[in-house]
């Protein structure tokens, strides 16, 4: 599922449904906003705020992923895909983690993630007063402009406070429903996280790409972590897991971090994303699947070491797919409109809202019109499409960190701000490995699509392409280059413009004079789009906070929200398609080839193991990508599952729910014991979750 | 430009547009309903009977291209991309004529192209009342099975005649206006042709893909063929050559075989193409070009054997791309849309009509909805999109004519009725080089996006790859298999069904167990499918005829068609382009690195050049994919340039012309002149083409 991009739009707020408010078990709620009335009337279940604030606690966000705490000693239950990274990190040329898993013979052995951080919401505050006092009566563009200002304004004074309290917290504003309400969520953060335990991907993926977004399915796609707090174990709420797991209709609740759904977009951005976003990602995105692929038949190494950039293009490519399917549905395409129509009318009754904001959705549409013109030099220099190398990007982090740093903090692009300084230099210092052959690829692949995009006349694609080939331009730039030591870098960013200045590093030296180009398109961006659309969408969500009250949930910010559901199949062409999988038939789906050869571990331990046991299951909670590694809760607070998956009618779940069709797919916590006791029978984790005789 | 592939779809008639009539210089007019009166009152120009059978008997049809002939001796002017597949089909792992371009020294050395054929269209017969009495009162399906039957029926009766009287000619059936008309067109077919001078592709196709579809322009695409009758070149008539070129706008007519345009297709049709045809066909296709480009980095004769392959992917990907764009377009949906009703609502206002064809449209649109409910399989297995090889195709060619041949003609499969035989044999026999390496990376690559699209638990997935890998299968095949001997598969061919039955020929087993189920899926496409569209297409042309009489023109079926037009620029972003580019532009633009590289011959002779030499040039010609190779015409009945491209509006010709900004593109014959007598001076060809001093 998607746990790693999302689309570059802005994002805004609400469903737009014709009804008013959301139906069946759809919703994304904040956790100050809970139905729990709505949740008590379908399902007789009790959601109190203390049941809502230990699940609070007890979810972790993960870089693009969710997760949760299950033991008091920092222990983190999420899914393997979401420590893919990790286990790339920690892997080499010879030898990958993510073929083989890992187990941690004990603490000591327990692998640093150097990548990953672990965040849990302590506390949420609502600013929308200070924030749309701060702009009221600006022009669009200064209006931007004082939001973003203020935002950073407000968290840096939040971790001020929250410094001289003793308890520091990382402060980060949130901005629901397009600009409707805007937050201060505040975490705890971990940074120091390693990794405990992961099956081999055989297991964990069994079934690969052409099951992915599938189910019936048999994954065991789990992984445990461990937050760390001055080099030990911290000590942490959590969540205890019931490894018999739920039955049929049983209410479940999903507590994480959905990433972004598009839910209220206008009819002019969802055809500016059907029309011209979409179709040419999801070209560039096949053919350079067709690289990779053809790149891995090249040997063992180079099978090994594109399997973590594949993985996750493949799970990109397959969700845009059935985005672009959902939009060129007329059917979707209708509703929207006649949503959006009636949201119109109910404007046009209100004389003095309709004096008021006019008619945001026409100056939305125009807006994406004026876009459109330089869309691509956008999406290929600012947006680095033209650049696809791991070295490019840290060069682009060099060189504009060397020039915001000196600023003050209200000044600076957000991005490098304060608070996400720390966060930016852990990445940079990070011993990753990075592969010449890998950076060559990728990068040559984007500067031949930037040529075939922009143009061989555009004046980028002249400076480039003249001299050189793209393969050229990529093996003087990689060869050259010493950015893949993490020292190295560190040496640039300690040493600020002059060492970016002095530097003859072809990777900055290119940063250096990309830089001015880009950045004009980013103002460019930000004042003739982002400007206006954000605008629209604040007075959107003004109509529509007029219209339906606050009985509705903002679009996915990966931030965290809870929904509840039940645990259930549905009918696939008028057959009906059962909620639990069972071990017994993963065996007899096995080929011996992947992605569906089940891992020896698993042979060998077959005879011990009880073939009925449940594997996965499928639930209509309402999630997306950035969920993965949510815990499924119970209603008595225990976890009854671990989300991974949606099927494959979940992805149209980005612009409406699809109350028929819509599933959420988990891991059973019965194979969870039944893989710890029998399979990998790791001692101290059977010990900590409580899985001991 | 699109010249080799034609999409699936049944194709039908007759531009729809709101005024009735073709507006502007539009129009792919056939021989027999010329607008000669229009093309006088738009040009001054005089085109009697006499021009049009001159430049028709001067116009060749090759496999998928257009040429004409310029010299008594048989003589052929056409692209060079044309005569790609011979210039591959010549080349070998060390060497490649595409690379290197050819030069026959004399007529001795003029080298086979093996599978080459050149059509002369010498007459023409509307035999449209004897199908249509031939089906009267037929259901459907009944009705489609013998109209096929009548159109065999029709050709063997045509061929016959033509032997007895001495003159043998080729007959073919053609479906105008989407069954408003049916036709036997009859050519002299030349069988043996020959290639007599190509230049290098770094001059043939400056620029290449960045460029393709493109101008301004810099374009050598032009080579000579010859045919032969009787093992000596054939007295043929030819059009001679005004190597001064046109002026700028001076009336052009444009002789030749448009492949297929979709302009008249229902609004649900245009919709399937949008939503279901198009979107997974470029996503195959771009990955494919990625598995290419990166097979070609693995050495230079991989680089080497995959250059046609990549040539012809990325022209239909860039096609197809701006057609997606096209049909993205809510401007062209509307104007359909528009054009549709109009015609819906003059149907309902003829009762009499009405009441004898009922809504053909909404007939249409359940039979698309029919047709996506089986899609995938009927183009993975019957349209050969799961089995992506050459070997794979002479195959399932060997097993179908083996079960065909034996039956009585009519009964056949169309394309194994006699007409056809004696080109499925010449290409059989056709000693072209398959490169293993080549069949492997196609074969594996369909057989994994076989299992992705119609999934892991599909019976024909489940038969295929439960053993063995996507790879695994592809090497078992591609090494056991004897069908890259051209005398192998002769053997197979003449020993009919007997040597079929006994073949253990790993491609031999594989169709024969894959014919009985793609048969059936065959079976149901044109039962369900497609009778149920041509017989609601025959309804629509006889509507648009009430309503609009013969004033327009057929949709493009890759037959002979004439256009009118001029040379001519157009605007772009409102700045002007103007008609023609000169040579000395391209060396400017020349930047030593392949694509925009010039070759060395050009580099050695450009002292001696005249820099100011037109090189290409812009016309408003009506044309798309088949009319590469095109004569431009004056009206003084000289070849004034050759067609190769059209610019990026002209995709959008599939579906409607843009009067403003839909171009055609051609190279000058002053450019030719200058190649031929100062670059190549290759003494017979200047001499035969009267360029001597």
């Amino acid at each position: 599922m998607p746990s790693r991009r999302y689309p570059l739009l802005p994002l805004a707020s609400v469903l737009v449904v014709a009804t008013g408010a959301a139906h069946a078990d759809e919703g994304m709620w904040t956790f100050d906003n809970f139905p729990s009335e709505l949740a008590r009337q379908r399902y007789g279940v009790a959601i109190d705020s203390d049941w809502l604030e230990k699940v609070r606690l007890g979810t972790v966000r993960l870089s693009g992923c969710t997760a949760s705490f299950v033991s008091p000693n920092g222990l983190i239950l999420t899914n393997h895909h979401c420590v893919a990274s990790c286990l790339a990190q920690n892997s080499t040329r010879e030898s990958s983690l993510i073929d083989t898993g890992f187990i941690s013979a004990g603490r000591e052995q327990e692998l640093d993630c150097p990548t990953q951080i672990a965040d849990v919401l302590e506390k949420l505050e609502n600013v929308t007063t200070k924030v749309q006092e701060a702009t009221r009566g600006l022009a669009e563009r200064d209006a931007n402009e004082r939001r973003r200002q203020t935002l950073t304004e407000l968290e840096i004074a939040c971790e001020s406070t929250s410094r001289t309290s003793g308890n520091p917290l990382k402060c980060e504003a949130v901005t629901l429903y397009g600009g409707g309400q805007y937050w201060l969520y505040q975490y705890r953060r971990y940074d120091d996280v390693r990794l405990v335990f992961a099956p081999e991907n055989g297991i964990a993926a069994f079934g690969g790409d052409p099951d992915n977004f599938q189910f019936p399915r048999w994954c065991l796609d789990f992984s445990l972590l461990r937050a760390y707090e001055n080099g030990r174990p911290a000590a942490t709420p959590h969540l205890s897991i019931d490894f018999d797991g739920p039955a049929p209709g049983d209410p479940v609740f999903v507590s994480g971090h959905p990433g972004s759904t598009d839910r209220q977009l206008t009819v002019a951005e969802l055809k500016s994303l059907r029309d011209r976003e979409l179709p040419p990602t999801l070209l560039r995105a096949s053919e350079l699947r067709g690289r990779y692929i053809q790149f891995a038949k090249t040997g063992e190494q180079a099978d090994r070491i594109v399997q973590d950039a594949l993985f996750g293009l493949e799970n990109s490519l397959k969700v845009q797919r059935k985005q672009l399917d959902a939009l060129l549905d007329d059917g979707l395409m209708a509703a929207k409109q006649q949503a959006e129509s009636e949201l119109r009318a109910s404007v046009a009754r209100n004389r003095a809202l309709a004096a008021e904001i006019g008619d945001p959705w026409q100056r939305i549409e125009q807006a994406l019109a004026v876009e459109a013109a330089r869309r691509l030099p956008y999406e290929y220099l600012e947006g680095g499409v033209g650049f696809n190398s791991r070295l490019a990007r840290y060069a682009r982090t060099l060189v504009r960190a060397a020039a915001e740093r000196p600023k003050p903090n209200a000044e600076r692009l957000r991005e490098y701000t304060d608070g996400f300084l720390p966060r930016i230099e852990q990445q940079l210092g990070a011993p990753v490995p990075i592969y010449p052959e890998l950076e060559r690829l990728t990068l040559s692949f984007s500067l031949e699509r930037m040529r075939e995009w922009l143009g061989p006349d555009a004046p980028i694609v002249q400076r480039m392409l003249t001299a050189e080939t793209p393969d050229e331009v990529a093996a003087r730039l990689v060869g050259g280059s010493r950015l893949a030591d993490p020292a190295f870098r560190m040496q640039l960013w300690n040493g600020g413009q002059a060492a970016i200045d002095a530097s003859t590093d072809p990777f900055i030296v290119l940063a250096r004079s990309l830089d001015a180009e880009a950045r004009e398109l980013r103002k460019w961006h930000e004042d003739e789009v982002e400007a206006v659309v954000e605008a629209a969408h604040e007075q959107i969500a003004r109509a529509r906070f007029e219209t339906l009250g606050t009985s509705v949930y903002p679009d996915a910010t990966f931030t965290l929200r809870l929904n509840f559901g039940s645990v259930q199949g549905w009918n696939e062409n008028g057959a009906p398609v059962a909620p639990f999988t069972r071990l017994g038939r993963m065996f007899e789906r096995a080929t011996g080839q992947p992605p569906f050869r089940v891992p020896a571990s698993w042979e060998q331990a077959k005879a011990s193991l009880d073939l009925s046991t449940p594997f996965n299951l499928s639930t209509n909670s309402d999630i997306v990508g950035g969920n993965s590694g949510s815990p499924l809760i119970a209603a008595d607070g225990r976890i009854v599952g671990l989300l991974f998956d949606g099927n494959i009618h979940s992805i149209s779940g980005a612009y409406w729910f699809d109350v028929e069709k819509n599933r959420a797919v988990a891991v059973h916590p019965a194979i969870i014991r039944e893989a710890l006791t029998k399979v990998y029978k790791t001692a101290p984790l059977i010990e900590e979750l409580g899985l001991a005789d």
